[in-house]
């Protein structure tokens, strides 16, 4: 992830990063400009269709949807983004469980138990850690596809790991309540912060594990395509040559939105705009290092 | 469900799976353009209706309703969403709750007392089968409906099985404590895991049972119907046989909204939009068993 | 309440149920149409405003206003659903809860224990039914006017009831507690569920007696009044006599918003579109009763 | 507050209650009407000003912001109903732990025991009554204001009374517990009710004491003003000296929905759209007694 | 923060306060006139481009994204009022918390402990403000950068302060409880609020680290930039030098809303719009010190 100023202007719009959806889409667009051009110069050139043709109404069907495809994609950008938003959420809770955990375990073990205090800095990064490669994994993601995929089963590591590292969390802080070396009393007080770890790598994997349903899916791509590829038919009537900047620029800022929401609905996966959760695993670790 | 890579625009817009809606509506679709072929050629043809006539007018109508349908399908779609998404956060919080508790006794029980490791081993996993199977049943379904249903009276089971299950769990739990082999701290820091199957049972019955209000459904289906229906009167007139692929697609656009809804509100189906909670069912199973 | 299947379209769009907005509406929707057919004779026949008068022009304010009436409505229905939903979730809880109850209660009383077991099987249904009553009461709705109601007092039967049988539990739990029949662990595990019975009615109480802000109730209902009278001005002098059954489905898409909103924001009222509290109540007394 | 009868469409309609938004804008419909007639003169007899000049087109800046304008607007009367339903669920939790403090109390305490009984019963009333003081208070309102407010100092009544009296429920209860009268079990979960009466306040305060940001509400009103103010330009161009009562309806629609919302953001200051958290006070003060 | 009186229209349309878009924006509006009467002397002077040429229709275009414009806009500024709100939530809560624990310090330390007494006092206050000066950092804000920010290492003050005075509170608190002055019951109940300090630090520090998705902020200005630059080619044609205003106008409401979202969307900076998190911070002073 990348730490911006929102407020330079100049730089977002003269710049094009590589998550810039005009660099991802800039092939389309001409792909939108030439198909424009080819309507054009058909309906211009060679089918000498006048402006005063019925095909220039089909411009009502853009009119009378142009809303519900507007709502749909912001709404879909929203959820996305909703998605992308809870993701980082749940890595914040991740960090406020740990510092949390040590910051008890730093009050209740006495200073020279080495031996457990070790145990919990380490455990409690390497947790962290372990959930953040999970998350990577394509495993993770086909969880629950209802096809199988034998590609992926060479990447099985055996058990799942963040329930390992959870569990072994757990053993050992019951086990320093069996030894009586933490009470009653503390035992419960510790419950809240060992059971979130599961919690959060649990509401991960879902996050991971489950697109939107495909059906809704499926509609909104084919409405955008049929959408705007229909937009030149009118459009070159009104406008000529002029259409081509002008259904590409509309294309640009309708599939812009559906491109972007793909990108942030999986927070999970490193590239620029999502969670940087290996630097959130590392500050996690310097912070509980701080503290146990 | 299906685990697909929503970045494949080429497979989304030119496959048409079981579940798209295009498929679903094809004969409708297809009735539509017969519709609007029938007004065309009983305005232009038979009637002879110019374009200077009032009837054409009749889009101002439709332009003034443009906006409430596209906003009352989108939130309908929109909050069908979130039924489904609050389905799939229910089983993510019995997977959570299902894993922390085989952890929590994992750790509490001593490793050679095989009896109850084998029991919680075996009846978490059970739960989330049974609940599976309760939430598939039409007994569930209907367990709120005002009017009898004789024909659903031979599926009876006796008693509701979940409940049986999660009381099993407690008691065993209770006898644990009353036996000490867990003290009342432990009791206390098992007691959230415990109650929250009932609530999961709970929510998941509820969105199960209740539909939304019924005038609320009524109403939007007779606005689409009457809406789609008069649009051909006042296109023919602007497009005419234009209107026919027009009115079919502009069909296709906002009954998919409605259909899509339809299809995702209830997500404990089993078709291929819905939740895949057997699937999840059976990862429960395989890391219950990992754990204890 | 009715349980239907949202797929079945047919009966849905040919049937008028009892719940339905078209019945309810057609005294109405038949006055509007009268009222259109009057300005149409009015216009065109005795004051001959041809079509290109000034006052076709009122439909610029029309279309101008669409936008804001429309998002109003759609949000006003929305509200009011979120309401009965946030009913609907609040029953569920008291399901879940009453079910956790007894399983709970189950495990702890020693199965010879008929007296106690008999206290809580009767009292957790005794709860539901008691605070059904309770909800579809006058008395409870106008808890907070301003006004005097001396024709309710009569009602008064005494002391609040759910809060009467809510401390009976939570005295019988206490007792038991003091007899040592259930140790402080047990206690503490129970409290959840015993305070949850009170949560739940006070909410339920909240969504009865506050009905959404007077003022902009009446903006609401004054606008709509006036948006929908001043239509027929402009639309007779573009439709003429379609202007009527026009005129007429706009009226019925507009105010079905408002008169769906109005029945279900109070969702404890007992009509076709509220929650089934009664049938709600007689499960958890089967429930509770299979358990304990 | 007044509770009222939704469905009673003709009192809404024909009524002007005080808190009536027709009653508080009629005085700016009437400036607004004046100054379309004085533009419309200016327009149409003093500068002769044809249909055909380009001062009509105005009217597609505001065909372009009338969008905007309405989701703004709408959305801030949202987020202002928001703020007051967010007020009306504080009090009605804190109806919920008044009641439930009481009802544990009086499962706790022997019988005889008068002097903790009524300590306890008026305490718990009190503090309803000096939150909803403390929220009338202009103090409260200023509290966070850069700005110093000398004329309020006199206002200042010592320390902060909330606060005070949660202090004095708390110091009991912990006294009863060092004497033994209650256990540690027993306070544990006293806890929960008692915490919330000092988070319920500070969440009322924080209603009270944050207006939405400055530079929104200032962009809004100067947003309105100039968009209403420049509507005659174009209007009545085309409606002539019809634009006088169309202009005065826009304004009436659009401003009505700022007003509200100022109304209701602020709900506890006691006119005809607030909550009546005096009433809730005394209920809470009725339903104590009735327990304790 | 400014507390004012949202009901002053006066003061809001003819002031124009240091945080007033229009102070911002008067230079970017004046060049945006300027563009205008450009691109009017060139079309109307120098091209000679008569209303009738096809460029006049480029606004089909802005006619169909005002639409998706307007609602990517107006839900930027909500969500970036959520942060803003989410903000003021968690220092309300730090205020309940502070309070809170307080409270019970009061009850549970012995009147004449002044030792501990001060301890709290001045800890629990110190917390509030290691954490505003903490939120204020470049340090802060630049945490989760993916870039290395070598002029802010100079600014590292060592260890994270807040977790350090949160791990003094709950070593001092876990002291209390092994010196047997508070028992376990005691710490238990104080659990809650000692971890929330943490818990609210974590949320702040997710605020202030992590700005919407880099694609979709880019996406947005160069989307604003676009259009309002497009938007004098066509308007021009219809208004002529009205044209100017008319732009200006509808850059100054479109990008107002870009502007405010910058603005609040980080709460903790300490201009006009933000959380006046130090008069928060002095408020905990005060009133920890008035109640311990």
């Amino acid at each position: 992830m990348l730490t911006y100023n929102s407020k330079d202007w100049f730089k977002f719009i003269f710049f094009f990063r590589r998550s810039d959806t005009v660099r991802k889409l800039l092939p389309l667009m001409i792909g939108m400009g030439l198909f424009t051009w080819l309507i054009a110069w058909l309906e211009l050139k060679y089918l000498l269709i006048s402006e005063r043709e019925v095909i220039k109404n089909v411009s009502m069907m853009h009119t009378m949807l142009t809303f519900v495809i507007s709502m749909l994609l912001v709404f879909r950008t929203n959820s996305a983004y909703d998605r992308w938003w809870e993701g980082r959420k749940l890595w914040g809770a991740l960090v406020n469980n740990s510092r949390n955990l040590a910051i008890k375990l730093n009050a209740m073990l006495p200073s020279e138990d080495k031996y457990n205090r070790e145990f919990y800095n380490k455990t409690i990064s390497i947790y962290a850690n372990v959930l953040a490669l999970h998350l990577k994994s394509e495993l993770t993601k086909f969880e629950l596809d209802e096809k199988d995929h034998p590609e992926l089963l060479q990447l099985e590591s055996g058990k799942h790991l963040p329930n390992q590292v959870a569990s072994l969390l757990f053993r050992r802080t019951n086990r320093l309540y069996e030894e009586k070396k933490i009470s009653g009393d503390q035992l419960i007080i510790l419950n809240g912060e060992l059971i979130s770890f599961t919690d959060i790598c649990g509401a991960c994997e879902r996050i991971k594990n489950t697109p939107i349903p495909l059906s809704y899916s499926t509609f909104l791509k084919k409405f955008i395509f049929f959408f705007v590829l229909t937009l030149p038919f009118s459009f070159v009537l009104s406008l000529q040559y002029w259409a081509i900047p002008v259904v590409a620029f509309i294309f640009y800022a309708l599939t812009s939105l559906e491109v972007i929401a793909e990108e942030i609905e999986d927070p999970f996966d490193g590239d620029e705009n999502d969670l940087p959760i290996m630097k959130i695993a590392e500050n996690i670790k310097k912070h509980v290092a701080e503290i146990l």
